[in-house]
């Protein structure tokens, strides 16, 4: 329903029931994945539908179960343009959901595809989009088990929209939770940021710019259980970084322990040519979305472990310690910048870049 | 991704493929969960993400686990207007996901919702929706876990599409599906038909019109538990009779099984207003859709208790026997008409209503 987030998350939005005020309006920005989304959520979704599971905001719901814990998870997709450089509609949506279910510690058992189609596009654009969804289901070795198919007319939808939902198992000794940050922990992530958003951003804002940037979307199922695998239970909490960015989820993972954490930007690995897209644009890499990266908490003694083992996936060749959890109990997230300044890093407040997932 | 088939479903859809043929477009007909649906299915996603799992087209996709098997669900709703009498888009979605599962035998773990919001739509609306997921979910006893919402932009949607996601556990004792069909089975069903279809058509076609049709969107699973405990094993297979109605249900039986299906139309239950509904409006109410509507093959000698077990529901009170399976392998369904002739009855082509869903 949004990103995780504590005590200290988005702004309460008007519940606009009074009969008196004028009717509030869905916005934009109230689909960015940043505060005013968890603000829409948790003052127009939670009051009534919410429960102890779904209270907690993580990745995936996850439910009790004799055989292991169940996850589920649940994602659309509306990118624009389908298709950009590194990836597609169809790959973003398998990969999202087979992280979502990864970074919660569970193996993924089927996923499930959703399409919701506007009249007119062509047959072959969905057909590609299926190679593709194939093609990743492969590259992550996961099936899909079921889906559904609707129809809408013109000007109803844009092309074509996907919803992915996943279920996995969670074994029995994994545990991974904002609650088990310790102090001291380190902070660590596979590999470069801000590829994703700026690749389709890129695409879709100046297409006629023949760019060298490519999503990261990849499936991280296989590079976290070797992750897990080495670091066993010192690895305390993961999320993948997508919309909101980094910064998101280390500000949320702040307010959700309550204690405070340090990023170093000089060990945070980003592209040259990312940067430079991001000055360009005037965005804040930080804040930018990834749709291949996950961050990890976990105890300074596995550190060297996981980090080898990040570094001997494909997928994590760039990855590093780009920070760690100190003591000061006052939830808020700080970058250490290059230069030596600090400053105080936020989860974004509204829609940074539309559509980018 | 549609309802299930045998052999001789839908009209395989050119693929679209050779380089000299025109562009081939999605129309809104391939959307309507008829043989259109079914070709699209078969020929431009399943070449692409099929497997053992997927390609057996059932309401949930079913994969073995060590504590039972585990099933998954997914329905995208885009019904216009969201809101009619007896139901709107919250209720249905919740519902839908909670009588795939349990038609497959599953007991209900946790429901994912997706929302994605057309810009502008009003917070209160959005809010009146999921204050009616909530009451869905009370009233089924099962709980949203997770979920995701995005915002598009003015014309990329029309107002709200929800996708609603389920997973189940089938206990180790139940095995329902087409393959356990014999001939000599009874056919049953819950109560009278095609009020959803004709609810949300005369809602939408003629405002104007004061009706006294309301949806019967309502969540099966206790029902089906009272069925399955009353006719146990011999319940061999049950489906919601959702998109195409009674008609695609009994057809699609037909063709998978392999056998004859005979209905009788006397007894099948319909609303006197609902059928005038439907003569006025032209429709075939057996192609109509249901969304509170279970129809089961159970082995002869348990359908006095599973009618009984049906009727002392409150969502069964209307239930009856509609018809029986014969010996003739022919895959064909045939309805006897209350004036005594005889009809096959087809799977619906294409779209009779866009958008009852």
């Amino acid at each position: 329903l949004g990103a995780p987030g504590g005590a200290r998350r988005g702004p309460r939005l008007p519940a606009g029931k009074s009969g008196k005020s004028a009717p509030i309006d869905v916005k934009w920005a109230l689909g960015g994945g940043g505060r005013l989304t968890d603000g829409l959520v948790e003052s127009a979704v939670l009051p009534h539908i919410g429960n102890g599971t779904l209270n907690e905001l993580l990745d995936s719901g996850v439910m009790e179960n004799a055989d292991g814990r169940l996850a589920l998870t649940m994602d659309g997709y509306v990118v624009r343009p389908l298709f950009f450089p590194g990836g597609d509609i169809g790959r973003l949506a398998v990969c999202g959901t087979v992280n979502d279910l990864a970074v919660c510690g569970a193996r993924v058992r089927g996923i499930a595809l959703g399409m919701i189609l506007e009249e007119g596009i062509e047959l072959s654009v969905v057909e590609r989009v299926m190679a593709s969804v194939g093609a990743a289901a492969a590259e992550a070795g996961v099936k899909i088990v079921t889906g559904d198919t609707k129809v809408v007319g013109r000007g109803q939808a844009d092309g074509m929209y996907l919803t992915t939902a996943g279920v996995g198992i969670i074994p029995k000794n994994r545990e991974l939770h904002p609650s088990r940050v310790q102090v001291g922990d380190l902070l660590l992530i596979n590999g470069p940021i801000a590829d994703h958003g700026l690749a389709v951003m890129l695409a879709r804002e100046m297409p006629q710019v023949k760019s060298v940037l490519k999503s990261d979307a990849a499936p991280l199922n296989a590079l976290i259980e070797a992750v897990l695998e080495a670091g066993r239970d010192g690895v305390a909490f993961m999320r993948d970084a997508t919309r909101s960015g980094l910064a998101g989820v280390a500000a949320d993972l702040a307010s959700r322990t309550g204690l405070h954490i340090r990023l170093d930007e000089g060990n945070i690995p980003i592209r040259a040519e990312t940067l430079h897209a991001a000055e360009m644009l005037g965005l804040d890499p930080l804040e930018v979305a990834n749709e291949g990266k996950v961050v990890l908490a976990c105890r300074a003694e596995v550190a060297d472990a996981v980090l080898a083992a990040m570094r001997s996936h494909p997928l994590g060749a760039m990855a590093a310690v780009i920070g760690q959890v100190e003591s000061a109990e006052d939830g808020l997230c700080e970058i250490k910048t290059t230069l030596g300044g600090r400053r105080i890093l936020q989860k974004p407040y509204g829609e940074q870049l539309p559509r980018i997932c």
